[in-house]
């Protein structure tokens, strides 16, 4: 795994938050979601089926952690997790907490107008609570 | 799990191909894709973390089993995983052999455009060679 690095439009679209057993998970810096990803630090994975046995059991075992913090958020109508990558080929896996009237809803959340960043103050914020979730 | 229902949405918009060890496999009547449905067969099911871990690990084979035969259809550019439920809340997995350039093409195929269903010599065409693939 030494030779994992993070595709440059995943950098640019999303923030650190802390390292899994199998992923990085990161926080989309879009304001109208809460919107995490989880990125497998797995060498040329592009596939779910890419990964073998164990790490599928990893990366379903942080599905499930991740999954449950964004179904607490308040006002969370339905949890969207998804796998596409047609853009960004290296594996990444989108959870997102969906409100009933969110920007895109009930439609999905991929390609839907354009990212409306958190503002400095706030996206701190929201990478510190986060960090302390996921501790 | 003798409860179990059919979405009527589901029912409409896909057609039956096989039972696995946990869900119906469905393929859906849209030829803009090769596109197919895990529907686990557990009542009341809304959420992926709704399922215990012993549903999730059937349905992570599953998915595997699935994925791969989509994979290798002809022209697959990448597989798209979903597990949204903001229209139809009863849980299900969208599986999806992407082609580069089909009428989504680099975007997402849920709610994108309208259906086109097969014609009726197409779809029963389709309906029997993934029943076998499936056996």
């Amino acid at each position: 795994m030494s030779g994992f690095q993070l595709d440059p439009r995943l950098v640019a679209d999303s923030v650190f938050l802390a390292d899994g057993p199998l992923s990085q998970v990161r926080l989309m810096n879009d304001a109208r979601y809460r919107w995490l990803l989880l990125v497998p630090r797995v060498d040329g994975a592009v596939e779910w089926l890419d990964l073998d046995g164990g790490q599928q059991r990893l990366l379903l075992a942080e599905i499930n952690r991740v999954g449950a913090l964004l179904r607490a958020e308040p006002g969370t109508a339905k949890l969207n997790i998804g796998a596409l990558g047609n853009i960004v080929r290296q594996l990444h896996v989108h959870l997102v907490a969906r409100r009933d009237g969110d920007a895109a809803w009930p439609g999905p959340v991929w390609g839907h107008g354009s990212a409306e960043p958190y503002g400095a103050e706030d996206l701190s914020r929201h990478v510190e609570t986060w960090r302390q979730r996921l501790r």
